[in-house]
């Protein structure tokens, strides 16, 4: 199993791709790692880690696409970029999948056109894993498109709850439909169509709310890249404004240094739920071969636990399962 | 200045739109109330309270419009209901304003069926609060028109302003267009023609994101009624999901009891900026009359900011400066 990571995606590069890729080799025996970047950059990076050499290989892509860059940048003007080199080896088959906390348009872009899409997908989606009470769900689509129709609906419905099911160890997954209201004719046409649509399928439970959401009423959130892209900033935004509320709360209740603390390692320990940074990113759905994008903060960690979802999604024959899925 | 107020409104009536209303005419000297209700339930209510009898009245309205009603049953089923007959008597101008903590979709349908829409509205729309790190802020459309045109877009923004400013006393809103990235292409082909729109305005500021809400980035937040509805709930189930995590947290860190009701001290203090229960309700913006609606677990304290709030609108001529805003 080789998996290809991004030696220059995200915020804290090469340091946190080159420190999670460590860290993954160390877990599964089996993992070999090819570092796509800058050769010197990798290497330079590399002499502060010991692993085994044998295990690791690098490609170099001499160019950085930046997190600013237009989505075409990998296939237009950076073709020698890490996005575009990385893919176009999982496209060759000699990687068996790549991880990035890169530039996400540039990411969908250069995988839906490299890459193709699998047999019977209408359109490739990002999913995107959302906080709940319950621990992590799925919320499908988080961007990638911003206007759907019932087929597509149908289809992210079909291939959130593989991915759930397979690669979060959800099982029976239940799909809601966001909406405005849990009756079947709330919402837009759209909507209407969808809801009918979805009824064929044995895991759907209907319309569900915005405050449906953190609850965990359901584990796969079905809803167009608009309202999904704006409720996970949204989301993401939720830990930042809750220290700042608490610090406001703290100081007028005047208390004690010590309970300060106390108070404040309670925080940080209940919205580290809502902490994107640690979450091992989230698969481009529908696309033909295993490729992962995960937040542009993130840590070793996270950069480690895509790497392990990377595998799994191998291992498990993510694609080949949404492909008799979808054409059944 | 006589304010309705619909005595059987919202999840705890008639006792907290009584006690709300007999707050408020203890705030304003000159303020009269006329509840709206069945005559022996608000007269029995009002018996628990001491208030100036001179100031009271009461509009028999014998039937009762539940949440789960249809948006239809006051104007067709339930004709002698509160709504129905409250908003009549704004109609012919014996009250100068109505609030209910009831049936939003009710409300909206009977406010803009029997007071008409303002000079030059296209569609009235139904505005929410939003917290924010600086305090409430605005959100319009909160549900009432699920898909904008430019035009709209552009009219909610004037509306909004001018209710941020006259009622929550903020000088010089800056309004945001909620959109998936700050670029003015961003979005779809309704989100790049309303930003065009919407330059036109001199205190517009630009397209903002999911992570721009909380963080209080602009003063109105517009959007249309589908994501806006949504964000809403989900804004709503915070302080819940909190409650849960920190539950959670706490338990896992084994705090001792006191320094653990310190904690939950601060934690409901601090997510107090959520609860929506205490907000003085929202206005349908755009109808010819100052119809006013609060959230169904409305306190006392929310049904008297209601009134107050419905008070500051007659008393600023808020339609008035809607109608020369649109107008010009």
């Amino acid at each position: 199993m080789v998996i290809a990571v991004d030696a220059v995606g995200g915020d804290h590069f090469p340091e946190n791709p080159i420190s999670g890729a460590v860290m993954a080799l160390e877990e599964i025996a089996t993992l070999k790692i090819l570092f796509v970047g800058p050769i010197d950059l990798v290497k330079n990076e590399l002499k502060k880690h010991s692993y085994d050499h044998n295990r690791v290989e690098i490609l170099d892509a001499p160019e950085i696409v930046s997190m600013d860059d237009p989505s075409s940048a990998p296939v237009k003007s950076k073709q020698n970029s890490s996005i575009n080199l990385g893919i176009k080896a999982l496209k060759s088959g000699s990687i068996n999948g790549f991880i990035s906390a890169g530039n996400t348009g540039a990411l969908l872009m250069a995988s839906t056109l490299f890459l193709g899409k699998l047999e019977g997908v209408i359109r490739p989606t990002i999913a995107a894993v959302f906080p709940t009470v319950n621990g992590m769900r799925l919320l499908v689509d988080a961007g990638a498109n911003l206007e759907l129709k019932p087929e597509m609906y149908f289809q992210f419905a079909k291939m959130g709850s593989i991915y759930a099911k397979e690669i979060m160890g959800i099982d029976n997954p239940k799909v809601g439909l966001l909406n405005i209201g849990s009756e079947p004719e709330k919402g837009c046409d759209i909507h209407r169509e969808s809801f009918n649509m979805l009824q064929d399928l044995p895991n759907f439970a209907g319309n569900i709310e915005g405050k449906d959401i953190l609850s965990g009423k359901t584990d796969v959130f079905l809803t167009d890249g608009f309202t999904g892209n704006i409720l996970l900033k949204f989301g993401e935004s939720v830990p930042h404004a809750l220290e700042h509320l608490f610090e406001n709360a703290i100081q007028e209740m005047d208390v004690e240094k010590e309970v300060h603390n106390h108070i404040l390692q309670v925080l940080k320990k209940a919205v580290h739920t809502f902490d994107y940074e640690h979450v091992g990113g989230v698969p481009f759905l529908g696309v033909n071969g295993v490729s992962l994008v995960g937040h542009g903060g993130s840590t070793p960690l996270a950069i480690k636990n895509m790497i392990l979802n990377a595998s799994h999604c191998v291992e498990s024959r993510l694609n080949e399962k949404i492909v008799t899925s979808l054409n059944i």
